[in-house]
């Protein structure tokens, strides 16, 4: 059977639509373009306008930040930054190499997937009712929590460690009604001693 | 002495300039114009681009944030951040009026002269030669820290407390030798109680 011209062109135009589409496909999965937690630290510049820069590159991006912790390091001025957000790897990239370019900028690195140290704070003021009293001080017990406030209808708990055992904590006193939250967001130093994922 | 309609009026422009720069200086001692330390805390919305506005309005002014921290709090739109920031007081008074006009802030407040709870973590990555090793125990012992890392020439100490306390503890370790600092910056909750400025 003879094939006309035409036909034959569209048949090789949509097989290599099929193929464009098969191999995007295929590099969608292999670079693994999905959403991830990414937490980075940066030593910036402690002078006013470096942290609106550095929060504007996310924003613009439409990205949001978890969470941030900025303060001051060992020396006066220099801050450390810890920032936790959700991202696709590439964009995240892109983002750790502008951030690279400011000049305000001394150091980032994305700590993730590298052996670090990641703690939390956090002060949770629950609801103490006197039938709650005793099973919240059990709580604060095996969490290794201190109360540091005591009213007539509230404790607060001062409770530090990774963020999944806060979360776990949060969980456990929500029945007891949680009043309020002040958590600091995680910090992460990259351990020196390079064992162990977290 | 007859003068000149001229110098009359000169004569009377300097003082009235001298009675303006008098009175603008009693102003000044009157309303305390002198820069102090604020903690802000604030309740916002978890949206990407609302830390951006909140960041602008005091880099805007050049004014520095010195810490600050953003986290989650116990509804999962809505954000706690804590902010120390260092201004006149009528400043501070104007970007929080601002603040609370903002769409995605849900509430403000300066705790600074309020009763609160102020808390801090800090990772602290210390050289620790084998002379000094009893040493950085025991002071860690001393300020309740505890020890998150060891590697052959440092120790990783985790440390709560106040920011004066984290404060006396680093100067106490910075003779051995600070490698690295991890700080989250003060949190702070209003003390329910409403004992004690701090």
């Amino acid at each position: 059977m003879r094939i006309s011209d035409g036909s034959c062109r569209s048949w090789h135009y949509r097989n290599a639509a099929d193929l464009t589409i098969l191999s995007l496909k295929e590099v969608f999965s292999m670079t693994k373009i999905t959403e991830n937690r990414h937490v980075l630290t940066m030593l910036v510049e402690n002078q006013p306008g470096v942290l609106s820069r550095i929060v504007g590159l996310f924003s613009g991006r439409g990205y949001n930040i978890e969470s941030l912790c900025v303060a001051p390091s060992f020396e006066e001025h220099i801050s450390r930054i810890t920032l936790v957000t959700t991202g696709t790897t590439p964009i995240i990239e892109q983002i750790m190499k502008q951030l690279r370019k400011l000049i305000n900028v001394v150091k980032v690195r994305d700590v993730t997937s590298q052996p670090s140290i990641q703690r939390e704070m956090a002060l949770i003021c629950v609801i103490a009712k006197s039938e709650n009293r005793a099973e919240i001080l059990r709580i604060a017990d095996i969490f290794r929590c201190k109360i540091v406030d005591v009213g007539s209808e509230h404790y607060t708990l001062e409770a530090v460690g990774h963020e999944d055992k806060l979360e776990a904590l949060i969980s456990t006193l929500k029945p007891m009604g949680i009043r309020k939250i002040a958590r600091t967001g995680p910090v992460a130093l990259f351990r020196e001693s390079g064992i162990g994922k977290k």
